[in-house]
């Protein structure tokens, strides 16, 4: 269903179509793409804050870029709603993360406006620097390549690395900083405190303070004096701003801060910046959530809410008659703290997910013992390794997608010195209608390769607090996946018990075929094999719980008892959990039929998990069905 | 064999023994140490000018600190060979990076003094922090926490997360900035013109001048003026190099810049950080090499020379009557020119590693066409990307192990977008005397899960000039990975062709037992075959050149005609080549007993890569073995 536009909105269809306006027009295209914004996301779901923070810088950058031939990046891209509408999708923009629609971040395979794809942090830079690198290789001189990135994601280390290269690069780039104070929840750090430092001049104002005190001795010098003063401190400023800021230590030419929300002197600065040659960046101030009030006043509220009701702000919320199961990240936050109180050794730390990993409760109830360090996951593994060496038990959570980015310190820092690290990886398998970036499908295969690591996956709440348990009295590192979203049992606060590690569980007896499931979607194998009963076939069903270390004597049962064998694991199928099963069943001499389950060799789009898991033959029909065409009586081929 | 210490040196054990020498005997120490340095590695060769250009400073730090109860992090490491010596390894030293001795590197296993064991660079604030924090938690707040780092490392984006952690932290730490202007080749990028800029003071001389004309203006106060411009300057310099530096920026109170040769400095003004709470950083100048004229002079090629001639520098060279083959990494490095002088789309991208990779072969070369972006990896890959959307051809060397730091980029940058960035995976298996945080043994586990990448591994020069081409040629994501050290073509300048992707050969047709093999150690294969020859027994010899696609045709053929398959492969064999093989043979319906050979599923120490691949029985014995056994006329157990 189309969202109808404002009457200037309507007749912007490219960003061509925007630069006919006249200038003192912009203010009222601002506004319409803003009600826009708001009348999708209230009808439609999908990430609302950050829009509604750079609606005039959206439009600001269109109207004065020769986009798509000039370059602009959008870093993490939770931004880039009102460029979408800008740019040609406006009327696909009720499909926004639906299976099959538009996708939620800017993708190359879906506009040529969007100049690259993005989803994980702190990438813009680079990648507009590679660009701007090909156009002055190319000796095409005059084109833009601009990157647009929040104080949040410049707290990611690689987005430092690509300044200290775009310093001495002689590009032509423009750094857009959008300075919000926001990730999803409150920014951390050093950074943010200097950012806030430079927008209030609180160094310039210390530093004015003693020049004062120095001047005034000379007192003598009468009236003319301030003269002085005022010229010197003209100059002093200059160089606090610039000379010494921190860009400029880094050779990127500093302007601003400036008013996010102007977007006719937005219009005039980039114009301006335009002309000025090497790479430069300019200080946004901007309001996430801008524009709404509710969203301005609670931001990581707001920062994705869900479908809402734009005039009484209230977000739509299912009603249930029966108790529901919670979320496993609730599930994770609860019982962390549990863990904590009972062993002061357990420490929390995110790196800037308090909300969506539900750190933020043990944040709450015991602030000196869980850390949001930024987003910064390499950081986040390494800190965990230097406090592991002093006794402590840290649980480092961290989102399957993003733990790609510590992959290193996972292994060079924890593993190999086989530290007691926990590590939590939330989002693992589909991530649904964040789509490919965020899908959390590689977990399985790049965790399991690793000496020392323990790969655990529980298929319900039950399973992760005793999993957590175990983790916490486990001398060396441990990992455990779970999914986004709900668990399977309303009724979940039961006592905790040690598994030990690599112990696997059966749930359903059976004949002829065993299927073997790691992790929650080991729950669609129930369902299949309820509805398989009804057809007379008798699949067992074991939960192997552990990739790493597998289950020796479990396995042996299996493969002693079945000839045909199904693996079910919501993660890639390459080097995966079924891959190790295989590996587990020739290193051991068996010789089954082993159809496996899973994420297939390529790149799954958004949509829903159950769409998705579908789309794969992983959903219970799909499970039903493998078990069906195993049980045929058809030999092997060769 | 011991080399003979110093007579001072001769009774230090341990920093306790340093700690009863008075504070003027240090600078003896420092030349008997720095001597013994000299002495060990021109007679065992390891790494030299990085130990030599910290001795002042390791003597200095042990002699203050309370070693190992206060915590000393080395980044890196390579420096930490003084620091050995002085914390009672002085009569083992001479078996170091030697298989069963001890380690290039701090190591945990090997001595409380080594806090934190190292190999990749930039992770020692990150620890540090770690223990710092502990100590916080726990109440501790006498102890120090030291992190050791060079100018270098600190482009490491991690460095700059774990600051931005550390600023707000609150903790007792201590980071030691040792600035020698080098990593392995001479360091790039805007810090480092920052670190020489706030060295000499040109940002304050440029201000300074500023001043003076402003101030110039109002002569008519006449001398009393210069009184006031002395004042002003002083204050000025104070904010320029204090409140406004890039470390002060995040909170970090900086010290410096001090002679990191001054041994007796370095003791007072660690005495004295000792005593500042908060987190700290000291700026020390040192000179790589220090103390041997050759290796201050050329201090890429004294990173690790090698044994040496101490009194002439002459470095030792073996001499052979035949030619040679060449090193892969010089292939690598003259091939790239080649494709690059018929194609201009071809760039190269090194992550500081341009005498290790011999990129710097193309940098000489055609040095707008080549980038050394620092240590940076993460950068490399993304910035890479960025070349690629403009329809470059970006040819990305990176270290096996390394690549693990950008394994994210790789996934979400290139890979999904499926950008054609040509990956070259240098040091791919066992990287030799470096040991276990350089082994390159995951790569193939860690890339062959991720959807669109071409996944390949050379046998001989040949064949990676071979896929170098066909890699220039490819339109998507495409990686190369091969090992350290020679190849096995003296001739190897041979015409290049195109290998399609996925395509195997056959070495030597044979029966019983097939084994396939995957890059370079294919070659010990071949020596096996000859040696089982000679006792009757004629296996086959699949190069698959490929793990990713896999070669179908070829695969058919292999099982179509063998129940019994050997696979061999210089990684690990969790998820790696073998496993790719069982997945393709269960997809297919065939049924063979296939025996994987590969690095295991634990941390393998150092050596020679064939005293490591004899331990893991991948080397021509190993393999003959397995072929034996293999072939024996014993049936499967199940």
């Amino acid at each position: 269903m189309l969202i109808e536009p404002g009457k200037l909105l309507a007749q912007i269809n490219s960003p061509a179509d925007l630069k006919q306006f006249r200038k003192d027009q912009l203010v009222q295209i601002c506004e319409e793409l803003r009600q826009y914004i708001i009348d999708s996301v209230s009808v439609y779901g999908g990430h609302f804050g950050a829009s509604l923070g750079v609606v005039e810088l959206t439009v600001a950058l269109h109207y004065v870029l020769n986009t798509p031939s000039d370059q602009l990046v959008w870093d993490v891209g939770h931004q880039a709603y009102g460029h979408k509408i800008l740019t040609g999708r406006r009327d696909k923009f009720y499909t926004n993360r639906l299976y099959k629609g538009i996708s939620g971040f800017p993708k190359r395979k879906e506009s040529e406006y969007d100049a690259f794809g993005v989803g994980h942090s702190s990438t813009s830079i680079s990648a507009a620097l590679g660009m701007a690198m090909a156009s002055k290789y190319k000796g095409d001189g005059l084109k833009q390549h601009v990157a647009v990135i929040g104080d949040g994601s410049m707290t990611g280390g690689m987005a430092f690395e690509a300044m200290n290269h775009a310093g001495v690069s002689d590009t032509n780039m423009i750094i857009v900083l959008n300075d919000n104070c926001m990730s999803i929840d409150p920014n951390v750090g050093a950074l943010r405190d200097y950012l806030t430092d430079i927008t209030t001049s609180q160094t310039y104002n210390r530093f004015k303070d003693d020049l004062w005190r120095i001047l005034g001795k000379f007192s003598k010098f009468g009236s003319s004096a301030q003269e002085v003063i005022s010229k010197v401190e003209g100059a002093v400023k200059s160089a606090l701003l610039h000379q010494s800021n921190l860009f400029e230590s880094l050779n990127l030419r500093y302007f601003g801060p400036v008013d996010g929300h102007d977007v006719n002197h937005l219009v005039e600065v980039m114009n301006d910046l335009k002309k000025i040659p090497g790479p430069k960046i300019l200080h946004c101030l901007t309001v996430k959530g801008k524009g709404y009030d509710l969203a301005e006043k609670d931001q990581t509220k707001w920062h994705a809410p869900g479908k809402f009701d734009k005039i009484t702000g209230e977000i739509a919320k299912k009603v249930y008659d029966t108790p529901q199961p919670p979320k496993y990240q609730d599930v994770f936050g609860h019982t962390l703290v549990e863990l904590a109180e009972e062993n002061d050794k357990i420490l929390g730390i995110t790196p800037a997910m308090p909300s969506g990993s539900s750190m933020n409760i043990m944040m709450k109830a015991m602030p000196d013992r869980a850390f949001d360090v930024g987003i910064a996951e390499q950081h986040a593994v390494t800190f965990s390794a230097g406090l592991a060496t002093q006794g402590m038990k840290p649980f480092c959570n961290i989102y399957s997608t993003f733990m790609q980015r510590a992959y290193d310190q996972v292994v060079h820092d924890v593993c190999l010195q086989n530290l007691p690290v926990v590590f939590c990886l939330d989002r693992a398998g589909f991530a649904g209608a964040d789509g490919p970036t965020h899908h959390g499908a590689y977990d399985l295969a790049y965790f399991r390769c690793i000496p020392n690591l323990v790969v655990a996956a529980p298929m319900n709440e039950e399973e992760l607090r005793n999993m957590m348990y175990s983790a916490s009295v486990y001398d060396g590192p441990y990992s455990i996946r779970y999914p986004r979203g709900q668990g399977v049992m309303p009724d979940w606060r039961k006592p905790m018990r040690e598994i030990a590690a690599g112990q696997g569980r059966i749930v359903r007896e059976g004949d002829d075929v065993a299927i073997l499931t790691l992790g929650h979607i080991g729950n669609y194998a129930v369902d299949s094999c309820d509805m398989l009963a009804k057809e007379g076939l008798n699949p067992a069903h074991y939960d192997m719980r552990f990739v790493k270390p597998l289950d020796d004597e479990l396995l042996h049962e299996v493969f002693g008892k079945f000839k045909k064998v199904i693996t079910l694991e919501d993660g890639c199928l390459m080097g995966g959990f079924g891959s190790a099963v295989l590996e587990w069943m020739m290193d051991h001499d068996y010789q089954a039929q082993v159809k496996r389950l899973g994420i297939p060799d390529a790149v799954i789009e958004h949509g829903t998990q159950l769409e998705l898991h579908r789309e794969c033959g992983m959903d219970p029909d799909g499970i039903a069905a493998a078990v069906r065409t195993l049980a045929a009586p058809v030999s092997a081929k060769h």
